[in-house]
């Protein structure tokens, strides 16, 4: 359906239910909670106060739509239109959770055009055929406990219970705790065949975190894969000593091997046409004065394929130790976490081209396009049918205060969304 | 006076006052307060809880053999033998305090070897001639606030009380927040000169923190110098970017920039034979997979003279302006301390040397040394007649839980520091 067509909603005579009035309102409501004052950015951390008012909202977005609300024994919420159990259900959503000092888009923007979607159905006066959920799924950035996706991954069985219990935040305080703390039942998490089963198609649309869109001048584009990604954490130990009177020739300064690893990241990035990058780091004893004892450094890359990224990994952890054997560094390298390629099902992506076929202002088809970044959706797709919408994203920052997506392709965004509800879930 | 003659007290008939034992006992009592179960280091930090503890500890020691203890405005702890507002009196003393998991020689060496040395005094049976205090300065090792000897630089009036006010820690509390909450008045803070008025001399006895004394194998040395030493801060700023979309053409990560200036100060410190440092960062947003927005290295660079330490320092600025330039990252350089050269007063360092001539075993003269650590005896060196003993370190290591020095040093440190207040103080 063209979604000029959609714009002024021709059978409820209720300009309430457009999607773009709908779509500002909820931004509006939901901009101002776990943004840091100072920074601007968002600090969303799961089971965080900042978390527990953003699945409020969400209760209270499904709640005021008349939906069943359902928080899962993993803490994802889910907001139903018809049966929850009636089985192939047509699911959307994302999560709300951000990273530190994250933008307003990463996440919030999928869970808000659900909603205003399923607001522009409505106006659109559709019959639903199958039914229809809504998702906000738990702790997707791994901000707090070091691991992405923890919602989905323990749904989809990708994550062990007992290395669920595991996870500690940065305060020591473990995932069962935070949950307990925050009023939820941490004995409860573990796999959710039966939930995933009711599921017949997952689409998760999510700002695009880089300029691929903007490259091609669309609004909207169509998620082919996800490339395969990890987290390596290395750590570089040495002697702590003290700056001031110790003696070039008697240190074993991790901080120095730490930099050269840095540097070796780009090189090896920059040769192999892959992404890796340290952005995060833990030092002791993070005194002015003192050399490290330990330098902490944590390694993220991806690549389009999985040969090119073990090829870059390995780059990496082999000049690591060559600087680490020459300056008396001991250096331990873990792998804390793996994601696959992940190819989206090609039936439920060519139906989603075909559904938006025509419906741009471009008149070309919808751009097919892959990307670095991890998804909830990238973990459901080894267990139900999956597809990702991308809305444009002018500057391609993400991760930042500074993330953005024009007012019109968040608009944008949401029609097509609706567009591809009413194309697999009505009559 | 030989340390022989001193070994078995001969007119007290108390062994409980010999050196070692009473050093020992003191030592043992000292040595649980403030050290972390994981890293065995102390956290000893300005007006936390275990500051408190080591305060309280000091105290009780100067109740328990009669002397009158004060507080002064600015937190410093005094314990006086002797009318303390007689004039010309003998001080001696170090500090309790840490850094962030640092030893525990760094501090209460000295403060435990003057109360030591005291108790061997009386129990040599001599008559002072001139008041003597043991002090605790407050907060040496800025390890909280980023401020080495706020507790001396006040005193003497080289830290303005402005910007005393200013001062912040990590979880933002002011220093006057914390000196208050601890139970202190920050009202009070200032220059003291009447009180330094009151002091003929300063020794501060320190376990080295170099191998200087254990190159040349002697248990204890006298200070000659105390290198010019400061403290800058490098903000390199960037742009925050998800780590996992953003292409390496587009990035502006201020990390790599940090890397380059890490290893630009090691070369410039190896060209000069200067020592330079980053050993602190904190980096924003420091997620595993974001693009920091920010970095922040602190640099530490300590020279034998002023114009070394000037070329190091710009060499080392001069690296980061280029490498920032080229990656377009913003950088700012603040010099937050510094301490120029300090010289010990020659009359004084030289009587010292005259009264520990031949005490030792070695029949050498007490070796001179300059050290590139600062110390509240340097603060306080503008002020009055100043010098400083230091302790073997088999190692070198300090600012360590390695840090150690022998048993018998810490005797013999003991034995050195009451022939020079015997040889000041008495008659």
């Amino acid at each position: 359906m063209p979604a000029g067509a959609s714009a002024t909603p021709p059978d409820t005579g209720s300009q309430q239910w457009s999607a773009g009035d709908s779509f500002l309102s909820m931004w509006r409501e939901l901009a101002p909670v776990g943004r840091h004052p100072d920074s601007g950015g968002y600090r969303r951390y799961a089971w965080s106060a900042a978390d527990l008012d953003c699945r409020a909202w969400f209760r209270a977005q499904a709640e005021a739509r008349g939906l069943i609300h359902e928080t899962d024994r993993n803490g994802n919420q889910w907001a139903w239109l018809g049966d929850p159990l009636a089985g192939d259900a047509v699911v959307t959503g994302s999560h709300l959770d951000s990273v530190p000092d994250g933008g307003a888009f990463d996440g919030p923007l999928g869970v808000v055009s659900s909603f205003a979607a399923l607001d522009e159905l409505r106006g659109r006066g559709v019959e639903f055929t199958r039914p229809l959920a809504i998702t906000n799924f738990g702790d997707e950035e791994g901000a707090r406990f070091g691991l992405a996706c923890v919602g989905s991954r323990l749904a989809a069985g990708q994550l062990a219970v007992a290395n669920a219990r595991r996870l500690r935040d940065a305060d020591g305080i473990t995932l069962p705790a935070a949950m307990e703390s925050a009023g939820y039942d941490p004995e409860a998490i573990g796999p959710d065949p039966e939930r995933l089963a009711r599921i017949g198609a997952f689409v998760e649309l999510h700002v695009e975190q880089g300029r691929a869109l903007d490259l091609t001048g669309d609004p909207v584009g169509i998620a082919s894969a996800i490339w395969p990604h990890g987290r390596w954490r290395f750590d570089f130990r040495g002697e702590a000593n003290h700056a001031g009177t110790t003696r070039l020739a008697d240190r074993r300064d991790p901080m120095l091997t730490y930099a050269e690893t840095v540097l070796a990241a780009r090189r090896e990035a920059e040769l192999t046409g892959a992404l890796a990058t340290f952005g995060k780091i833990a030092v002791e004893p993070n005194g002015v004065n003192a050399i490290p004892s330990l330098v902490r450094g944590w390694l993220d890359s991806r690549a389009a394929d999985q040969a090119t990224l073990d090829a870059v990994v390995t780059g990496i952890e082999r000049a690591a130790r060559e600087h680490a054997e020459r300056a008396g560094i001991d250096l331990d390298v873990v792998r804390e976490s793996f994601t696959p390629v992940v190819e989206f099902e090609h039936a439920l992506r060519d139906e989603l081209g075909k559904i938006l076929e025509g419906t741009g202002d471009t008149g070309r088809p919808v751009p097919v396009l892959g990307t670095g970044a991890g998804h909830d959706a990238g973990i459901l797709s080894a267990s139900v049918p999956t597809a990702m919408l991308f809305v444009r994203n002018p500057t391609g920052i993400s991760h930042s205060p500074a993330e953005h997506a024009a007012e019109d392709d968040c608009t944008a965004g949401v029609e097509a969304l609706a567009d591809v509800l009413e194309g697999l879930a009505c009559s």
